[in-house]
C-alpha cells in the first residue's frame, strides 16, 4: 500500500458549492470538487447542523430509554433523547431535548465524545453527553415524535446494545461511549 | 407518561410520496404523511439502499482499519471497510468492499447485526459482518476514496473506539457489536 504522505486537513479543493434543497432541519449541498488525483467530481451531501445525544441516568441509577416510531424506517426503535443542534451551546440543546423527550431535568451534564453519524453522505456530527441525577416529569414531544419512556438498569441497557436490540445506531454508540462512566 | 397502546408497524399513513432528488447513491424522498395525532405533515428524508460494514480480522488476529478522507466533514477518519448495498446478497457486497478498500479476501464471513445509522433523516440501514482469516493484497479504491490501511490488535482497536478516536460512528459501532466475537 502506498502511504498517504500528505495528510493535511483538506486535500480536496472545493471549486463551487450550492444548496439544491433546504428545510428546517437540514440542506442538500452540491459541490464541485477537485480530488487528490486532480479529477473533478460532483459531491452531493446532507448538510446538517449536528445532533446532541444524551444518556440520561436517574439518581437511583436507572437509564431512561424511549421507544420511538421512526417513519424513515417504518419501525419502532429504542433510543436515547437526541435532537438537532439549534443553539451554539451544546448544553442548552442537551437540556432542551431532555425536557422535550422525557420531561427530564438535571444540573449534572458531562460531555463525553463526538462522532460522525454517516460521513459518506452527510456532515452530521453527534455530540454525546452523560446526564446524571435526572429527574423525570411530563415530556413534551413534537408533532413528529411518537415516543414511550422506560427505565432500565445499566447491565440491561448494555446487554440490549450488544444484542442489537437498540437498532438506532446513534443511540447504541452513545451508550457504548458512556459505558465506563455509568 | 401515557403508554402507547397501539404499537403496530406503521401508525403513520403515507398520503403521497415523490423523489425530489436522486443520484447514483441515494435519493431524497418527500412524503405527505398523516401522523398518529391525525395531523398532516411533510416528511423529507434520504432514501438509501443501505450499507454493508465489515470488521476485517487477519489470520494472525490483527484488525484492519483504513484512514479515510471524508469530504463531508473535511476530516480524516479511522474506519472499517464499508459500502453502499448495490446487490441483494449482503455477502457479495461485503466481499466486494473488502477487495476494493483493503484488497481483502476471505471465505469466512459471519453476519453479526444491523442498525439504522441516522433514522431521523434517513432510512439508511447498516448490516455488519465480521470477516475472519482475511488475506490482504492490493486495494482498488474508487476515485472518491482516499485511504490508507493499518493493522491493530483487538485491544488497541477497542481502546481507540472507547477513546473516541474512531470518529466514524458506523465503524465504531460495528466494532463494538463485533467485540465479543473478536
Amino acid at each position: 500500500m502506498k502511504p498517504i504522505t500528505n495528510m493535511e486537513k483538506s486535500p480536496w479543493e472545493t471549486l463551487a458549492s450550492k444548496k439544491i434543497y433546504e428545510n428546517a432541519w437540514y440542506a442538500l449541498r452540491q459541490d464541485q470538487v477537485r480530488t487528490h488525483t486532480g479529477k473533478q467530481i460532483t459531491y452531493t451531501f446532507m448538510e446538517h447542523p449536528g445532533a446532541v445525544a444524551i444518556v440520561p441516568v436517574t439518581a437511583d441509577q436507572k437509564i431512561v430509554l424511549i421507544k420511538s416510531y421512526r417513519y424513515t424506517v417504518k419501525d419502532w426503535c429504542w433510543e436515547i433523547p437526541m435532537g438537532g443542534r439549534d443553539h451554539e451551546d451544546l448544553e442548552i440543546v442537551a437540556k432542551k431535548e431532555l425536557m422535550e423527550e422525557i420531561g427530564g431535568v438535571t444540573s449534572n451534564l458531562e460531555y463525553i465524545q463526538y462522532f460522525y453519524a454517516n460521513n459518506g453522505v452527510s456532515n452530521i456530527r453527534c455530540d454525546v453527553f452523560l446526564a446524571r441525577d435526572v429527574e423525570i416529569g411530563k415530556n413534551h414531544p413534537e408533532d413528529s415524535e411518537m415516543i414511550e419512556i422506560a427505565f432500565f438498569s445499566k447491565d440491561e441497557v448494555i446487554r440490549m446494545a450488544y444484542a442489537g436490540e437498540i437498532t438506532d445506531g446513534m443511540s447504541a454508540l452513545s451508550i457504548f461511549l458512556c459505558e465506563k462512566y455509568l
